[in-house]
């Protein structure tokens, strides 16, 4: 069998939650929480199963759960989506991303990604015949060069895919950085793909800007979000994808053949929760809470630090203090010291030593100060 | 934007489904059950959401279900899977399906198709720049001329996709045709793309023929199946996928990409529930009662009927009953006799009128009669 993605093996969440594993180590790699969602909204699954909401919902999605993300998105963002034709339910972001990958792009087709990048970005732009061009970001970059980004676009380039907050880096994009994309989205005529799966973990007072916030950028970007960190719940696999109707119509026949539809209980369920805001507004001041934690117990070590911005994942860099690679430390810490992480350079096209590694602060206090306590004297 | 599916629509299950709704229709068209899951295999998943089955499963399913499965696929077929590295699970038959074909097929690939086709095969290959090749039946056909399959191979041929029992025609492969695959699939050196959804729904004595009981059809075997048909939840998307490890290696590495995992709770849930074969081997009885039932009920009315083999679904023709093409018939049975079905033309390529529709007995006796009770008289 001709391997369509020849040079991708297992993903390193799965290698490192493996591995964490096998050696009975605090997993503060992949990102999922420790914790368990609220009894409230599993009582709501609940309640929807032994009402019998177990077939197939709608291939878009139920009503009331587009109308509860039309509702919250027009409160967040100012921008009106129709649930009926601009607001599609995807089985996790993973789906939603995917689908609008495959969806505008074409065989020689370039796309702008920015690396460090979530892995799946990559594959799916090849699966479709596609060319990923990168602008390589330092994992503690301050601020995004835009004119540099226009220097990568050529006339073949269809698509610009941005991630804010964005994983792995904690940075988030600020307005003037929405505005640049705008405006260069604007100028070539580009699709925008943007990743917020993390639009509501965000620190020190700063706000989540949406490219659904733009009028001229909301009408050309294809917008991934899910409910997985949002209420612990990333398991569940429930993802949202809105765009103006003429690109949902073209996503939602790819949507359609790839999964039909998602479990219809969790969607009502979540559709009921979704009506208190207190539910996802309360997030971010949780997390900053765990990151501030994290950063103050591993303040001695050494590691040059800058604060996650947003995400639940704090960056910890030792290029000061050792000249083991980032992929050996990782699998070293796990092993010896019992703490898994995930090695930034991962995240990276070529092969990179950024001596940074990304720890997931979604984990119950004890956990993050055990962690920290184990990482003390490894370098 | 530029279509990547220019001559597609909304399917078929969406519109009908869509009008039957509009119009207060009995909806015999979709195949999902009317009737609920079990209230144990309910109270499974609540008890595995209560006890913090919430986080991402492992990339191919929790161990447990992958452990029944392979028992299953043991007692049934004498194929041993491998369920660490032979057993996937995945959003759905539709999920599988879509990442089988996209790991065989590349540009320019010729796949064999039977039709009448489940409305997802063909876009799937489409997407991955393949040529389906038709093997064109009758709704009503008998058997299948294997040495007329042969002759659609070319070089370009790398894989062959079937399906037993078969939706919507109801016909179950024999031992025979069987033999027949094995051997024209390795002849031909050719990938077969197995869908099994309705496995556990067959008729009049007969046994489920898997692609997995021939060994060396096996080896070369994408096989697709799902729990939706065999639970009563359709909704909670939830498949499986069988092949041999090589094959599953890159299965899976598309997977990974394009949902990452599935649902946590509703994987344990089944995988304790399927520890009980009579969950699943009683389905054949009950939904052969309700073939006979309906097949009953429409007696008088003069369809040519050929009672279903398999899947849960009836085909009734009418060409000797009236011109109207069953396109146009389907839709003024929903909107005037308030009666939804599917007009089996829509399960071929080419616009063709068949003069049959395909009627959904996977709903409750009351539901059939009052179905059947519509019908009278309106051809
Ligand atoms: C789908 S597993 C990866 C989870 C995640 O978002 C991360 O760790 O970056
Ligand atoms: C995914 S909707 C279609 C359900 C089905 O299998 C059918 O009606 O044929």
């Amino acid at each position: 069998l001709k391997s369509k993605l020849p040079h991708i093996g297992t993903t390193i969440f799965t290698r490192m939650s493996k591995l964490a594993e096998e050696h009975r180590a605090l997993n503060l790699s992949q990102g999922f929480p420790e914790f368990d969602c609220s009894p409230d909204l599993q009582r709501l699954v609940d309640k929807y199963i032994r009402s019998g909401k177990n077939q197939y919902a709608p291939m878009a999605g139920v009503m009331p759960l587009r109308e509860a993300i039309a509702k919250k998105t027009f409160e967040l963002t100012g921008r009106e989506y129709h649930p009926e034709t601009e607001v599609t339910i995807t089985s996790g972001a993973t789906e939603a991303l995917y689908v609008a990958i495959t969806t505008v792009v074409n065989p020689g087709d370039e796309v702008i990604v920015f690396e460090p990048a979530y892995d799946s970005y990559v594959p799916a732009i090849e699966l479709s015949g596609g060319i990923p061009v990168f602008v390589t970001l330092d994992p503690q970059y301050d601020s995004i060069d835009w004119q540099l980004v226009a220097t990568k676009i050529t006339k073949k380039t269809v698509a610009i895919l941005v991630n804010t907050p964005h994983n792995p880096t904690g940075n988030v994009f600020t307005a003037s950085d929405i505005q640049s994309l705008a405006k260069l989205a604007e100028d070539h005529n580009l699709y925008v793909i943007s990743d917020e799966v993390y639009e509501h973990i965000i620190f020190d007072g700063r706000a989540h800007v949406s490219a659904a916030s733009i009028p001229s950028l909301a009408s050309r970007t294809f917008l991934c979000g899910s409910f997985g960190k949002t209420f612990h719940t990333t398991g569940w696999k429930l993802g949202y994808f809105l765009a103006p109707a003429a690109l949902t119509a073209e996503f939602r026949k790819i949507h359609q053949f790839l999964v039909f539809s998602v479990v219809t209980p969790f969607q009502f369920a979540v559709a009921e929760y979704l009506s208190e805001p207190e539910h996802y507004l309360r997030l971010s001041d949780f997390y900053q809470q765990k990151r501030d934690l994290f950063l103050k117990a591993v303040e001695g070590i050494g590691f040059i630090t800058k604060p996650s911005g947003g995400t639940f994942f704090q960056n910890l860099s030792y290029q000061n203090l050792s000249d083991e690679n980032d992929v050996a430390l990782a699998e070293r810490l796990t092993r010896e010291f019992k703490v898994a992480s995930i090695p930034v350079s991962a995240f990276y096209s070529q092969t990179v030593d950024y001596k940074t590694l990304r720890f997931c602060f979604a984990k119950n206090d004890d956990t993050l100060l055990k962690g920290a306590e184990y990482l003390q004297g490894v370098i």
